[in-house]
């Protein structure tokens, strides 16, 4: 079994963003040598999510859309206060949210060294609470 | 390590739709001769979802009361416009954001060529955008 | 490839909890012996979830507070009716719905015998239906 771990810096720039991660993906799968196995793709926040949709821009707005329907920046939150390992006041409760309710990892299997994915299935990095630097993982095990 | 991958392809016959698909997993892991691993659950589609919930069919409708309420299907999205990759206006955003919202894909341990799951935890394949013929694989990893 | 699998047995307090599990996960990866892999946590309930967010208790508070207002407790559920298996009204509907907008599961990669996650992410069991005797799986995969 093999097992190979890379981690992606992104530079997101703006408040909210869905950056299609794919190709990345694609790219360290295809390198890695790993013929049949697993990819995982992991954020390292709790203020950003993962998911996977069809990649048209119409449908990135849509996602941001929804889930500020879903939970407005602003509400009676108790994140809403002052935190001392802050040294400031809660203002973001509501990304966390959001991650909560996408997720914040995906998987694909992959065979003969190539993702299982249909034509539509695009990875989405979503960025909820930037302009922020943001890493994810992207770990292969197989053999 | 060994890896199995199966697809295995069912025909939704109704728009919305919460088809039972433990059985096959089932099936396909205790056929797989993988006696200690994982179990992975993925749709290939970006307009259905994967979920595990107890297995009564009134869940199953409310599964798509909530999401209706939730993300109804006439609402303000950007996808509701023509799209040339379509030939069409784009009617579906709700479908694509309750996927979001459910995840595409799940997993269990497998131990002793069992998965390890208790006894109300049911997977369910949901359609959103039906009737289609729709794909999901089943991968067994382990050894 | 080794796989090592962990039930986790706790006893919840209140009719909603958020528990950091991060700890006890942490103590199983250590003690496996597995330098290079995935650990995978999943709860073995339909009432109840598994999330990863910031560690802090007005958070987790939070995460109550919109999951209620998104799906309240009392609604024109289907489930909402006498159910034979259970013997009685089936009055957890949100509980269930609760669980599938957060999943009931999540994984992070090892490396060097390590769990990869930054310093804010936390893992949550979520109790939407307590006080109850819950359990869930912490399962080692790697080399």
């Amino acid at each position: 079994m093999k097992v190979k771990l890379e981690k992606v810096t992104i530079q997101t720039k703006k408040p909210t963003e869905a950056i299609n991660v794919t190709p990345q993906v694609k790219k360290i799968v295809e390198g890695s040598s790993i013929k049949n196995g697993l990819v995982n793709i992991i954020s390292l926040h709790t203020s950003a999510g993962i998911a996977v949709t069809e990649g048209l821009s119409c449908l990135e707005e849509d996602i941001f859309f929804i889930l500020d329907k879903l939970i407005p920046k602003e509400g009676s939150y108790h994140h809403a206060r002052y935190l001392d390992s802050y040294g400031r006041l809660g203002i973001n409760a509501h990304t966390h949210l959001k991650s909560i309710l996408t997720g914040m990892s995906t998987f694909f299997p992959i065979q003969n060294g190539k993702m299982v994915m249909s034509g539509t299935q695009t990875i989405y990095f979503l960025e909820f609470d930037g302009p922020l630097c943001r890493t994810f993982c992207v770990q292969v095990l197989g053999e």
